[in-house]
């Protein structure tokens, strides 16, 4: 149980990959795809903290030099170097590259989601750079998990089952939305989580919203009510839907939650390795289409998750990308009914060899609550 | 007391200055920047939320359809357009440009925080477009506060003393820093923090780095305490550090304290509209060389503090910008003696035409806590 993730081998899987797709450098400030490689994290900021990774050789890492006794935990074979305060990134950055890499034209693959500011200025240092984002070459690599993160994500489902479980058993009718939400963010610190990354708690017809935030609107007796919210454990997220009833559900409810969770369980058993991603969608959304409630699932099926809430591979219209084993996404069909309520179920799966299994171990019968 | 932030207003000033420098469109994701010119935010995500706003006419905001009906809040003068789930924003925001500007070579200023993903997307899409950090044009504006910013923000430091005040009442030998730190958190929400944006708590060798996130190490007796933490109001950011003795401080300590003091103290006085940036950062840093630690004042002296807890006007060498008054930023001079200890402290300042004025009012005298 206590295998570590392989930077090393996960840093020259990157090489080789860009090498094929002929990358000479692999630019990566504060990011997933950073700690991904390397374990390493901070605040971002506007000073810069960049892992250079070249074709051949070791990584560089170039961080404001008041900062460099604060990285602890680092692999031996990736270089540490600061930058004054007076100078900024961008000298120690150039040095860091071959003499050939500044003069002729070259691409460098730069985090996603580093900011446009540093992006502007590399351009103008670089001028001959030809940059892509770097989800083109580590998406694919990191879309398919390996067993450490698969042991991790099924432990961060687990720790969202207990902390909804817990919240399950409480009062709702009366309550706000807020309140509601800031009582589950308190069960997911005590369950264990590191972080609560967000929580959603839609009542009546705010459940139609899928992105509402939580309102001061009191939950009402006979209201749906839409609780998802994710949680981050060793730097994995959870994410978890379930739409609970404040006591007995009307016909119509009950009629659409079935529909829902019908897509749900269609979706989980078309997923094998080989399946288009916009297959799965397309399972599920069948489901919903055919039941008459089509123009009302009006987002994704689903998305991949791992050092992020969103991430590769998307369960959506047009996506080609064929699954794989070690894949791990959310299963998430919606109805959303504006200005009556809304309905979603969401489980989070793997691919394996034998189809799609569940990390999210947690009943999909309609849970009735007070 | 009950003035808003004027948004119009903001953005006639935004079109004004987009004239002056031959700017066609600012693009701004989900920012500060967005934030300050309309008061929208949301989560930032892998699906693109963009104001466009043209050098002429009302802006339009795009986001995703689904996604629509939670936009609440925002000024009627701005057209707000949804993009499919299966087709990506792009489209939606070519569409939303002159065909001219679609065709000829443009200017567009884009928000510093955007994820370059979004940028290279752009750039391909706008393959003509010139495009440049919004900073460029929107920092000269948002580094000056006018009448409400300066209400919140002076709220905002007051909520950060009223919470480290109590935490000084309570003990600090034999709890570890992280305890410190999460009671730190639980007393900035309840003195009425939308948010808690970070706590470092730094005690003996480990206040001697700037940034070092609190450990699991134990406070002892006869040991320094550096305590930086920064907290949300509406939107706005506090700012504070105050290094406590966890019991009487040696005279080595006392005199390192006595040094960093004066020196917080020589720069505030130095406040005044005209006076170039970099000067406050050498008034601060000359009577910390003069006593003989100058190689232990590792950063700048202070940032601009408002919607970022780090943004314009920088105190820092080689800065020559002028201060001119509504300007608000921190004091924050340190001493960090590597392996022993390390004293900071941090105020809040606003430039006024009488000179700078504190709205951190908390004593700046030595607090020795139990």
């Amino acid at each position: 149980m206590c295998e570590r993730p392989g930077y090393r081998e996960r840093v020259q899987r990157l090489q080789g990959e860009m090498k094929e797709q002929d990358i000479a450098y692999v630019f990566l400030s504060i990011s997933p795809d950073l700690f991904y490689l390397t374990g390493y994290t901070s605040f971002v900021s506007e000073r810069l903290h960049l892992l250079v990774v070249p074709v051949t050789g070791d990584p560089t890492l170039i961080l404001p030099a008041f900062e460099m006794d604060t990285v602890t935990h680092l692999s031996d074979w990736i270089t540490v170097v600061g930058w004054p305060e007076t100078e900024g990134p961008i000298p120690k950055i150039q040095a860091s590259l071959d003499h050939e890499g500044t003069e002729s034209s070259i691409r460098i693959a730069i985090s996603d989601h580093t900011w446009s500011v540093f992006l502007l200025q590399l351009q103008t240092a670089l001028p001959k750079a030809d940059f892509i984002p770097s989800s083109r070459i580590l998406a694919p690599m990191r879309r398919v998990k390996d067993r450490y993160e698969l042991r991790v994500l099924g432990e961060a489902q687990q720790l969202a089952v207990e902390a909804l479980t817990r919240l399950l058993e409480r009062p709702f009718a009366g309550r706000t939305e807020k309140q509601v939400a800031d009582d589950l963010v308190g069960l997911c610190k005590r369950v264990g989580f590191d972080e609560v990354a967000g929580v959603l708690v839609g009542s009546g017809p705010n459940g139609a919203m899928p992105h509402l935030a939580p309102t001061e609107r009191v939950i009402q007796p006979g209201e749906p009510v839409v609780i998802d919210f994710g949680g981050i454990h060793e730097g994995y997220y959870s994410d978890c839907t379930r739409t609970v009833h404040v006591g007995p559900a009307s016909s119509r409810f009950t009629e659409v939650y079935d529909v829902v969770r019908r897509a749900n369980e269609e979706a989980l058993a078309a997923i094998r390795p080989g399946v288009p991603c916009h297959e799965v969608d397309r399972v599920a959304r069948d489901v919903i289409s055919e039941a008459g409630y089509g123009e009302y699932f009006t987002h994704r099926l689903g998305h991949g998750i791992g050092i992020q809430v969103h991430e590769e591979p998307y369960m959506v219209e047009g996506n080609e990308l064929r699954l794989s084993s070690g894949m791990v996404f959310t299963d998430e069909p919606g109805i959303y009914i504006p200005g009556a309520f809304g309905c979603r179920l969401e489980d989070v799966v793997a691919v394996t060899d034998d189809g799609g299994v569940r990390l999210t171990n947690l009943t999909r019968s309609l849970t009735v609550v007070h």
